[in-house]
């Protein structure tokens, strides 16, 4: 990663997470657990990839720096509750995440469940609110998008593609793969990238170009996910790691090799900036962020 | 239950089950199993108390049907979505609800994890679209207070401490046990009953008036409820009935006997009617239902 990106993506980390703070209910009252475990899934944790792309994403409008660190931080809660809820015994079973234990782990399952569905909860009436923008309008539409974006025919109906694929009698075919990614992990990346045009009340050009970007490095993000889970350890990457192969995860990777998984997610890269090719030097992390979502090490 | 209200009530349910059947997904697709358990948690199920609140409180201010109707139907997603979540085996661990199979049981634990998470998403996605109002900051402020309602300081706050409450050492008190409750089960009956008013722009006073009837039917319903689990079988309940003593639930009922419970619950009937002075006519229905919370039989 280049300095200069690194810098930028760690300041927007340190800046989103003082927002996830504060916005989040602090840590008392009788209920105390549920706020506690609330901002062990979300305050210090990842690299809030989602949250830096709505920040760029409004750079190129020059909307208030404000009314952008809460999209953020909404969409890093939206993000954290989906990670609660997949690493449930009941879905992925994972112990470990962002190398810490996993909610479930650390509290129990009924907190974990609660936890998930109230930072949902918590992402829209991030949004909603007047502090948010304001215009009325932008906040309902950022609430749409978010939304559809997440919802049965978004990320839940993702996740449950994925759930279908593992007790599938056979594996997935390429067009089943990239409809599954795209929903489960795609489409909030999407709204993220897109979610700068909206508050920037963008041409619907300006909107689809930014949209169309973050659905490329999504695809990319993903099968760069798969190679490191493929080679990577699991301190490196905070998570097990290898457990796909053995569980026989719908992937790119799996349907086709390392190989061709690294020249199709360069591919993804390339078009991924091209989609940039109207924006001014503004956009120069944006595509500094493509580079890296498929050399990132971890 | 006088006949107009009857009918009043069961015309509204009917009028909400289309839209809801309009608003969820269709059962097509590879993920048709997350959609048709969505709409077996939501459609044609439960006596739509919400909904009718919704609707009735629109009504004091002639709001557009087509407006109310998807509100209405926005918030039986998000108590369906609560149930479900409810019903899981960490949390109450139910095996029927509205006379059938809870969803973990009839489908499993994943879908009903993400059945629950996907009808959160769709009641915001619901409000927020512009078919639910023509002024958009009437959207955003549903959305908004929606939110107020059912997250981690309403709904699912009051589902935690009803979790903490089953594994402490000592029984609740009174003022937690009533908060307990207020957050479970009142936000969301509150909202229901402002919703109408929000639609409606209405002044700061009436809506606030509704909210108030609305706190007192919710918290004489919670009452009810529990007299009824006491008292009830399970065919007239339409799930298990008798758990709560046993399980040593924190309610009214349980620190103050049926005696004082019954005399409780007519108070805040007679103090919900009395929030409704102001009104003409067209809150006689709502004054009905203030009087059916407490005499009915299921």
């Amino acid at each position: 990663m280049s300095g200069d990106l690194r810098e930028a993506m760690t300041a927007a980390a340190i800046e989103v997470d003082a927002a996830l703070d504060a916005l989040l209910p602090p840590e008392d009252g009788e209920e105390r657990s549920l706020f506690a475990a609330m901002r062990y899934a979300t305050v210090g944790g990842g690299k809030k990839m989602r949250a830096f792309l709505v920040l760029e994403g409004a750079e190129q409008f020059g909307v208030t720096r404000d009314f952008a660190v809460r999209v953020a931080a909404a969409v890093e809660m939206l993000h954290a509750y989906s990670l609660v809820h997949d690493d449930l015994p009941a879905m992925d079973d994972d112990d470990l995440r962002r190398g810490k234990p996993t909610v479930h782990k650390a509290w129990d399952e009924a907190t974990a469940i609660l936890v998930g569905d109230a930072l949902q909860t918590q992402a829209f009436a991030t949004i909603a609110a007047p502090e948010t923008h304001t215009d009325p309008a932008v906040r309902a539409d950022l609430c749409l998008a978010l939304a559809q974006a997440a919802g049965a025919r978004g990320m839940v109906g993702g996740q449950m593609l994925d759930m279908l694929a593992e007790s599938a009698a056979s594996p997935l075919d390429e067009a089943s793969v990239a409809r599954l990614q795209q929903l489960k992990t795609g489409r909030l990346i999407e709204f993220s990238a897109e979610a700068g045009a909206i508050l920037g009340k963008a041409s619907t050009g300006a909107r689809h170009s930014l949209l169309a970007y973050g659905r490329d490095i999504g695809a990319a993000f993903q099968i760069a996910d798969d190679l490191l889970d493929l080679t990577a350890t699991p301190e490196e990457a905070g998570k097990a790691t290898g457990k796909d192969a053995g569980a026989g995860k719908a992937t790119f990777l799996a349907l086709h090799g390392p190989e061709r998984a690294r020249v199709q997610a360069e591919r993804l890269i390339e078009q991924a900036k091209a989609h940039l090719d109207g924006f001014d030097a503004r956009a120069d992390r944006l595509r500094a962020l493509a580079d890296h979502v498929i050399t990132r090490r971890s």
